[in-house]
C-alpha cells in the first residue's frame, strides 16, 4: 500500500508493479493526482514574516531568495510592496539579482500578481466587512487590470473551508473565466481535514481549467496530509515555508512536504530539488529567527533517523528499508543506531563490536549485550560507557 | 465546512445545523466514525522509551504515569516486563500505585497484554523470518493462552499498510473469532497517507467486530491526520505519546491529536481531558527527555496562539474565531497579538493604546502607526520600543 506508485497515468488505469498489484488501497482518483508534478511556492519571504519571531532585513531576504532559488522551488513569494516602504525596496531588490531558478510572485516588476480575499462568514462579518456580490465585482476588475499588464494572476480565497461553497464555485468560475492563471485555497485558519480538502479540491478541479493552489496552516497539524490530499485531488501548486514558519504556528513546511512527497514519487522529487541542501536552507531561516529545528522535525530533526529498540535496530541492521520509509542519504543525512540501552537486543551490540574491530562468538556477545543491559539499567549509557564495557570484556576474553 | 459535526448517529444523515447544512464536504460515511467517541491509549512509558533521549527511572515512570492517569487518557501502556529486570519491576511499581483513571497494558498483573508480530514482506524476511500460517497459529495459540489468564488482549499487525492485504484480513479474521478485545493497525514505518488510511480501517471495519486500535509514526509528518482519518473510518482506539516521542521522530502526539479533534468534537475533548494540564505534562515528559517543545508545536508551542499581520491583528480583535480554530482558553493558554511590526496595522496599535489606558482618536492612532511602521522597518522592535513611542506621541498629544 506504501509507497504510492510513481506514475500518474490519464487512464486511471495503473499497472502497479510488484506484490501490491490491484491492491483496493491505492487512492483512488489517479488520473487527477498531480502528486508527481507538482510545484513549490514558497512562502518564507511573505508568510514567513507573519511568524512572531521573524524579522528579515535586506541582507537576509536577498541570502533567503537565494538559497530557495539555489534549492530548487518554482516560485518565491515575497511580502507585499504594499506593506511598507522597506518592503517595496526589499521587493525591487530582490528582483534584481535575477533569480535563474525561481519565479518571484508580488508586484513592481515581477512574475506574478496575488489577488486574495476572505470569503468565509466569519472575515466577511469580522474583517473586511464585504459581500459576495461586491468582492466577485472588485475581484473581476482587479484582475483585468493585471492582465493588462502582462503578468501572471492569481486569485486566492481566504478562509476557503469555513466559506459558503456555491458562492466558492461561483467566484471561482467567474475568475476562471476572466482568464486567471491560477485560484487559490486556503486553510487559513488550519481547520480542516485531508477528506475536506480532497473533496472540495477534486469538485474545484471540475469547475476551472487553470491551475490550483492551495495553502494550509498547521494548527491541528494537518498542513502536511492536507497538501498531499489536495495534490491526490488535482492541485497543482503547494505553498510551503521553511521550517512552516509563519502566522501562528505557522503553514506546511517545505521539508516535510518533500518528505512525504519522496515516499510516493522519488524520482519526481528526487529530480527536481537539492535535498542535500534542505538542512542548511531550514540552519539559515531557523537562525535568522531565532527557533531551534524541533527534535521531531522530518529528515533533519535529530531524531528522524534514531533507532534504539532491539529489535528495531537487528532490522535496520540487515536492511534499512525494514523500519525507513525514507532513505536518508537522499538528503544527505545518516542514520544513527542506538546500542547502549535496556531496550538494545543483542544484533546492534554485534555491529557495534564489528565497527570497534574486534572478534566475538554470537555466544560472547550476548554476554556482553547483558552486561550492557545491565548497567543501562542503573544510569544512562553514553556510547563510550558501553564501548568500554565491550573492550573490557573482550579484554578478558584473551587473558 | 469546518469545524465537524459534534453528533454521529448511526443512520449516516445528520442534520448539520447552521448554514453548511447539506454541504456535500462533510466526511464521507459518518455512520462508521468515532471522532467523538474515540479512547487514548498513551504509550509515552512504551513506546516514548524507544525515543533517542529516552531514559525513565522508576521515579519518572510514576510520575509521568500518575500525570497521564490525572489527564485522563483511558490506557497506559508499558515496556514490556520481559525487556530487561527493571522494566519488570517498574511495571510491578505501577501497577501498585492503583490509579484510578487509567487502565494498563503489559504483563505481570496489569489490565491487558499485547500481542504484536511484524506482517510486511520487508519484516518476515528481515526481521523475525516467519512466514504468515506460523504467525497466525503462534498468534492463536498465545491469545488462547492470554485469555485464559483473564486479561485483555489486543492483536496488532507490525507494519501494516506494506503487509498484504487479503493476508492481513484473514489474520484478523481469525484472531477477532479467538475472541481478541482489540485489533492493532499499526504505520510503523510512517509510510501512509490518510486516504490509505481510511480505506484499510473502513474495510477492516467491516471483517472484524471487536475494538481497532491503531499507531501511527511522524517520519512524513501525517501522523495526526491518519489518527483523525481512521476514527472517520470507523478506528476506536488512538496511540499517542507526550510530544510525540517515540522511535525515530515519534508517533502522534497527545497534544496534536487532541488539537484535531476538538474542533470537530469539542464538548467530546472537553468533557474527557483536563486540557489545562497539557503543558505541565508536557514540559514534565519534555525535561525528563531533555528536548524543547518545538516552537510550532500545537497549542504549547509559543507560535501557536501568535498573530502577527495587521489584518489578521485587527481581525482576532474584532472576534477571535476569525483566525483562530482553536480557543486558546479551552488549554489554559492566551493569545498574544503583536503589534510592533512593520506589518501591524492600526487595529492592534488602538487596541495597545487602550490597554495603557491613555486616549486618542483613530486618527491620532493611525499617525502614530505610521511612527512605530517607520522604526521597525530599520530594526527589531519590542513592545517595551512601541510603548514608548506611543507613550511619546501621547505627551506630545498633551502639549
Amino acid at each position: 500500500m506504501c509507497p504510492e506508485p510513481e506514475s500518474a497515468p490519464a487512464n486511471g488505469s495503473v499497472n502497479r508493479g510488484g506484490h501490491h498489484s490491484g491492491s483496493p488501497y491505492q487512492p483512488v482518483g489517479d488520473f487527477l493526482s498531480n502528486t508527481n508534478r507538482f510545484q513549490i511556492i514558497e512562502s518564507t519571504l511573505r508568510e514567513g514574516e507573519q511568524f512572531a519571531n521573524a524579522f528579515f532585513d535586506r541582507e537576509a531576504k536577498i541570502k533567503i531568495a537565494t538559497a530557495l532559488s539555489d534549492f530548487g522551488v518554482e516560485y518565491i513569494e515575497l511580502t507585499s510592496p504594499a506593506a511598507s516602504p522597506q518592503s517595496r525596496e526589499d521587493c525591487e531588490a530582490i528582483c534584481k539579482l535575477g533569480l535563474k531558478d525561481a519565479k518571484l510572485a508580488c508586484d513592481t516588476g515581477v512574475d506574478g500578481v496575488d489577488v486574495v480575499i476572505g470569503t468565509s462568514k466569519q472575515l466577511r462579518e469580522h474583517s473586511h466587512g464585504k459581500d459576495m456580490d461586491y468582492i466577485k465585482k472588485t475581484a473581476l476588475e482587479v484582475i483585468a487590470y493585471i492582465k493588462s499588464r502582462g503578468v501572471e494572476v492569481r486569485f486566492s480565497s481566504e478562509d476557503s473551508f469555513r466559506s459558503d461553497l456555491v458562492d466558492l464555485l461561483d467566484l471561482y468560475r467567474a475568475v476562471d473565466r476572466a482568464g486567471v492563471n491560477r485560484v487559490g485555497v486556503a486553510d487559513t485558519v488550519g481547520c480542516a481535514t485531508p477528506r475536506q480538502v480532497y473533496d472540495l479540491v477534486r469538485t474545484l478541479r471540475g469547475v476551472v481549467g487553470c491551475d490550483i493552489e492551495t495553502h494550509f496552516h498547521n494548527d491541528t497539524m494537518c498542513a502536511v496530509a492536507n497538501a498531499h490530499a489536495a495534490l491526490e485531488a488535482g492541485a497543482t501548486h503547494i505553498d510551503t515555508s521553511v521550517l512552516g514558519i509563519g502566522e501562528r504556528n505557522g503553514i506546511t513546511p517545505l521539508g516535510g512536504l518533500l518528505a512525504r512527497m519522496i515516499v510516493g514519487s522519488h524520482d519526481y522529487v528526487t529530480s527536481r530539488y537539492k535535498l542535500h541542501k534542505l538542512l542548511a536552507l531550514e540552519d539559515l531561516v531557523a537562525d535568522h529567527v531565532q527557533i531551534n529545528i524541533p527534535f521531531n522535525n522530518p529528515v533533519t530533526g535529530f531524531a528522524a533517523f534514531s533507532h534504539k529498540a532491539g529489535i528495531h535496530a537487528k532490522a535496520i541492521l540487515n536492511s534499512p528499508s525494514t523500519y525507513e520509509i525514507i532513505d536518508p542519504a537522499d538528503f544527505g543525512m545518516s542514520r544513527y543506531v542506538h546500542f547502549a540501552s535496556r531496550l538494545t537486543g543483542w544484533n546492534a551490540i554485534k555491529s557495534r563490536v564489528e565497527q570497534l574491530g574486534l572478534t566475538m562468538t554470537d555466544d560472547q556477545i550476548k554476554e556482553v549485550t547483558q552486561k550492557i543491559k545491565a548497567l543501562a539499567d542503573i544510569r544512562p549509557l553514553a556510547v563510550d560507557d558501553a564501548d568500554a564495557i565491550i573492550r573490557s570484556y573482550h579484554l578478558e576474553l584473551q587473558s
